[in-house]
C-alpha cells in the first residue's frame, strides 16, 4: 500500500496517556451511582448492572499480574476520527497486561458479531492504522444489537473464541444497546463483560461524566479549515454569499463549534429555532436582514452556517412532516397514482389547515420532495432536502421583494456547500489521537478489573494530557426513560445544544458583531508537528463548557 | 482582528529565498530571444519589447546603490494561494534596495488602476498578511486592461504617485495584457516598466520558462486532503460512489495532480476526452464499467474525479453548444415565449441532425439548462451544469440497463461534491509561500534593473529553495497568435494537459490498477512545521515534468 509522506510520518506519533494509565494502574472506586432520572424503572430493568460505582484509574506502586484473556471489539455506526486509535489503545493496554492477550475485531459493525465475521488484530495490522482516520481496519455498520437471538448468536462466537469481554465503540444508541447486552450477559452469568466507548462527530453524546465524544474535535477542525478558506475567498472576491450546510443529523454542536472557530456572518442553531418557535420564514427574514444590512455597507458577500438537521427543528415543518407521514400511510390507496399536481391539490384539502398553509408556503420543489420522496417505511426523507439551497432560494425571493419596496439595494449571488464526508474520516488531531488512545487503554483497564456495563471515560481534557483523568462510568447512570416508536425505553439522553450553556452564550453575545463586521477567523488545516498552542488544543465548545 | 493560533504562528515563517536573491544581486543576461511561434507578427506588434534576453539573478560581491522609486501592484483575476507573499516579497526586496522605496496597491484588480483606487502598502499592512491565503490585502478583479483609454487613465495616477513600475499578478490573459501595456508605455517613452507574475490555481500557465503558476500547489494539496478523507470514508462505509468535481475552468491539471496524489478509482481528463473524440456516453460507459467491475468483486464504492471544464471538451457537446449559441441568437424572435416543451421540439427540428441527436440524448434537465440558461451575451452557461450529477445520473441509468441484462449485480449509491472555493484562498504551503516570495523578490530585481515586458520566474523548484534559480523572461518570448472572438491576437499559449507528458503517462500507467483495487492514498492536511519530506514538497506534476 502506497502511503503519503504525512501518513508515514504520523504513524510514528506516540499518543500521550494520562499519568494514571502510564505505569502500574490501580482502581479508585466511588460511591454507588443512580441513573439521571427514572431511577425505579431503570433499576428494575438493570438489576445486575445498576448502581455500580464510578471508577478512576490512578498510578500505583504495585505491579499486578493479569491472566491472559481474549477481547472482542466492534465499531458501530458512522465513522469518527480516532476510532483506530481506540483500538490501538486497547491493543497496547492488553499487551501490556499480558503479551498472551488477544484482540478480535468483528467486521462491518455489530453484524459481524451476529454473523460470526471477525479477524484477529495482530501487531502488524494494528501498526498499519496508528493515528489514521477511518474505520477501515475492521469496518463499521448500523445493525442494532437489540434482540435476544442476536445476543445468543453473539454468545456462540464469543464462546468459540473464548472472549472474556466485548468493547462496543458507538454513539448514544449503541452505548444504550451495550448496556442492555451487558445486563443480558450478566443475568445469564455468561461471564462476558461489555464495555462502551463514546463516539460521534455530532458531539451529542456528552454529559456530567462524558466531556466529549471522540471525533468531534477533528471533524469540526476539518470543517473549520475549509469554512475559513471559503471566508477568505468571500472576503477577497467580495461578491458571493456562501451557504454552508454542516453534517450533524440532529444537534447543532458542529455548526456552533465551527461558528466559534471561524466567526461567520450567520449561523443557524436548530435548538434555538425550536425554542423560539421560529417558522421557516422567520429564519429567511433573519438571514435576509443581515444580507441587506451588509449590502447597505457595501458588503455583498458573507458566509452562513446551516446545521443539517435544521428542517426538523422548525416546529411548523416538524408538525407538517408528522401529519404527512400519517396521512400518506393511512390514505395510501387514495393517493396512489396521482400526478404531483393532483397530489398537491389533494394534500391542500386533506392536511389540517395550518399544515396545509405550511405546505403551500414552501418552494414547490421542496413541497414535492416532502410529498413524494419516502423511505421504505413510508417516511419523508428529510435528509434529502437541500436545506442550503432551500434557504438561499427563499432569501433571494425575500430580497427581491424588499428591492421592489426600496428596502434593499445590493447584489445577491449565493453559492452552496455541504461538508460532512470530508471530516468523518480525517486523520485524528493530536487531541483525538490522545483522547481515543486513552479511552482504549481505559477500556482495557475496565476489562482487567472485571467491570461490565461501563463506558470508558477520560476527563479533564482541557488540561495537558498527563493531567487527564481516565476511568469508567456505569452506563445505567446515564439512562432515562424516553418514548421511542411508541414505547418507553431506557436510553442515554442525547445532548442537544443548550441555550443556557457557555458555548451558545458566547456565540449569542458576538453574533451581531460577526454579522455586520467581517470578523472572519481562519483556523487553517490541522497541524500535527508545530507549537503546542497550534497542535494540542481541544474544541472551543469544551473549553467554554469547562469554564476555561 | 482575532486570529487563529495557526495564523499567528504562521506569520513568523520566513520564506526561503534562492541564493541568488539573498545578498547582493547581479544580473546574468542571455542571448536575444524569439517568440515561440509567429515571430514576424509578434515582432511587428512589440517593436520595443521583442527579442529581449532571458535574465538570471546571481549572488554578487558588489553592493549596489539603488535610487528611491515607487512601485504599483495589481492582483488580477481569481484568487490563488500565495498572492500576499508575492506582495511581501516585492515589499521586502524594495525596502532592501532602498528604505525610501514605496509600494502602492491598486484596489480590486486592474480596475483600481483605471479608477485611481489605491492604497500605500506600509510595513504594518504587509506584516498582517505574511504567509496568509486570499487576496484581501488589496482585493482582485476581472477588468481587462485592453484599451488605450485605460492605459492613459492609468498613466495619470502613475504620474501622480510618481510610479516607476507596475507589477501585474495574474494568469495567461493578464500577463498577455501586461505585455501589451509594457509595449504601449515603452512606445510612448512613458518611463513606466511593467512586470508580470504567473498566477493561477488551474496550473495552465506554464511552459519552457515557467515551471508552474503559483497557487496550484496549495490548491491541489487542499483538494487532495479532502479527497483523501472522502476516500477513507468510502473505504470504511463501503457503500457510496463519490463523484467529485474539481475547479479548473479549462485544463485538467488539478484533477490530474489530485489523482496522482490520491489514486482514486476513476479520473476523467478533459484533454483525453477531446483527443479520443469521446462522447458523453463513452465516458458514462467507461465509468459504469469500472463500477460494475468493482461490484463484481464486492466493492460497491469508489471515488471519481471530474474536471470542471469537462463538458466543453466533449466534442459532440462542444459542437452542440456552438450551434445552440448561434441558432438561439439568430432565431431569437422565433423562440421567444416558447414553453420549454415547445422549445425542445423546436430545437429537435432546427438543430443539425447530429446536434439534435446529441441534444436529445442528454438527460432532460441538462438539455433544458443548455437551452434556457443563457448569460447576458446569449451564451450557454456551461459552468452552471452540475457535471458530477449529470454523470452519476447517466451512470445510474446505464447500470440499471446492465442489471436488467444480467451484466451487473450490485448497489449504486452516488454522492456529489464540488471543490473549488475551499482551495483558492488556503494559506500557502511552504512551497507556494517560498515560491511566491521569491517571485516577488525577482519582480523587485527586474524593476531595479530597468526591465519591462518581463515576467518574474523562479526555476529548479524541485530542489531545495536555496538552489532555486530566479530571473525574468520576456513575455514576448511566450506569445503566439491565436484567434480570439474572430480576430488574431498575440496571446500566451494556455498549457493544457499533454497526453505525452510524464504526469499523464504516470496516471495512465496506473489507472487500471487504481480502478480495480482500492489503492487510495491519504495525503492529509498541509503541514507547515513538520519534517521536510512532509512540508517542503512540490506537486507530483512538477516533479514528474522535471524528470525527478
Amino acid at each position: 500500500m502506497k502511503k503519503s509522506a504525512l501518513h508515514i510520518a504520523r504513524a510514528a506519533y506516540q499518543p500521550k496517556l494520562p499519568l494514571g494509565l502510564r505505569g502500574n494502574v490501580s482502581v479508585k472506586e466511588g460511591a454507588p451511582t443512580e441513573s439521571v432520572a427514572d431511577q425505579e424503572e431503570i433499576k428494575k430493568l438493570f438489576p445486575n448492572t445498576y448502581g455500580l460505582p464510578l471508577v478512576e484509574f490512578v498510578p500505583s506502586e504495585e505491579k499486578k499480574e493479569y491472566p491472559a484473556i481474549n477481547v472482542g471489539i466492534i465499531l458501530s455506526g458512522g465513522q469518527a476520527p480516532g476510532g483506530h486509535n481506540v483500538i490501538c489503545g486497547i491493543f497496547d493496554e492488553l499487551k501490556k497486561q499480558n503479551p498472551a492477550n488477544k484482540l478480535y475485531g468483528f467486521l462491518m459493525g455489530p453484524g459481524g458479531l451476529v454473523d460470526h465475521d471477525y479477524k484477529e488484530l495482530t501487531a502488524d495490522i494494528i501498526d498499519e492504522y496508528r493515528n489514521t482516520g477511518g474505520f477501515d481496519m475492521i469496518g463499521s455498520g448500523r445493525t442494532k444489537l437489540e434482540k435476544t437471538e442476536q445476543y445468543e448468536s453473539g454468545l456462540k462466537i464469543i464462546r468459540e473464541l473464548d472472549i472474556k469481554a466485548l468493547i462496543i465503540i458507538g454513539g448514544d444508541d449503541s452505548n444504550t444497546n451495550a448496556c442492555v447486552l451487558a445486563e443480558y450477559y450478566a443475568a445469564q452469568n455468561a461471564g462476558v463483560q461489555v464495555i462502551g466507548c463514546p463516539k460521534t462527530i455530532d458531539g451529542d453524546l456528552k454529559n456530567e461524566q462524558i466531556e466529549t465524544s471522540f471525533g468531534f474535535d477533528t471533524a469540526c477542525k476539518t470543517y473549520a479549515e475549509v469554512i475559513g478558506n471559503i471566508q477568505r475567498d468571500a472576503n477577497s472576491a467580495r461578491k458571493y454569499w456562501h451557504f454552508i450546510k454542516l453534517m450533524g443529523r440532529s444537534a447543532s454542536h458542529i455548526a456552533l463549534e465551527c461558528a466559534l472557530q471561524t466567526q461567520p456572518n450567520v449561523t443557524i442553531i436548530s435548538e434555538e429555532v425550536e425554542e423560539k418557535n421560529m417558522s421557516l420564514d422567520d429564519i429567511v427574514e433573519y438571514i435576509a436582514g443581515i444580507v441587506a444590512k451588509r449590502a447597505a455597507a457595501g458588503n455583498n458577500f458573507g458566509t452562513i452556517l446551516i446545521p443539517e438537521g435544521l428542517i426538523e427543528f422548525v416546529p411548523a415543518i416538524k408538525k407538517l412532516i408528522a401529519e404527512l407521514n400519517d396521512l400518506l400511510a393511512v390514505k395510501k390507496n387514495e393517493v396512489e397514482g396521482l400526478s404531483i399536481a393532483e397530489l398537491r391539490t389533494w394534500l391542500s384539502k386533506n392536511l389540517a389547515a395550518d399544515n396545509a398553509a405550511t405546505f403551500l408556503s414552501l418552494p414547490e420543489a421542496v413541497g414535492n420532495q416532502l410529498a413524494l420522496d419516502r423511505d421504505p417505511h413510508g417516511n419523508v426523507q428529510v435528509s434529502l432536502i437541500e436545506t442550503e439551497k432551500l434557504l438561499s432560494e427563499m432569501v433571494g425571493e425575500k430580497l427581491a421583494t424588499w428591492k421592489k419596496e426600496g428596502k434593499y439595494v445590493g447584489k445577491f449571488a449565493p453559492l452552496h456547500h455541504f461538508f460532512g464526508y470530508e471530516g468523518r474520516c480525517a486523520a485524528p488531531s493530536n487531541y483525538d489521537a490522545d483522547y481515543c488512545y486513552a479511552l482504549g487503554a481505559s477500556a482495557g483497564q475496565l476489562i482487567a478489573n472485571g467491570k461490565t456495563g461501563y463506558m470508558a471515560i477520560v476527563k479533564n481534557t482541557t488540561a495537558p494530557a498527563a493531567e487527564w483523568v481516565a476511568g469508567g462510568v456505569p452506563i445505567t447512570m446515564m439512562l432515562n426513560m424516553e418514548r421511542r416508536h411508541g414505547e418507553m425505553k431506557p436510553v442515554i439522553k442525547k445532548a442537544l445544544v443548550r441555550l443556557d450553556g457557555a458555548p451558545f452564550k458566547e456565540f449569542a453575545a458576538n453574533r451581531e458583531t460577526w454579522a455586520e463586521q467581517t470578523a472572519y477567523v481562519y483556523p487553517g488545516p490541522i497541524q500535527y508537528f508545530g507549537p503546542t498552542e497550534v497542535c494540542d488544543q481541544c474544541t472551543v465548545t469544551l473549553r467554554l463548557e469547562q469554564g476555561k
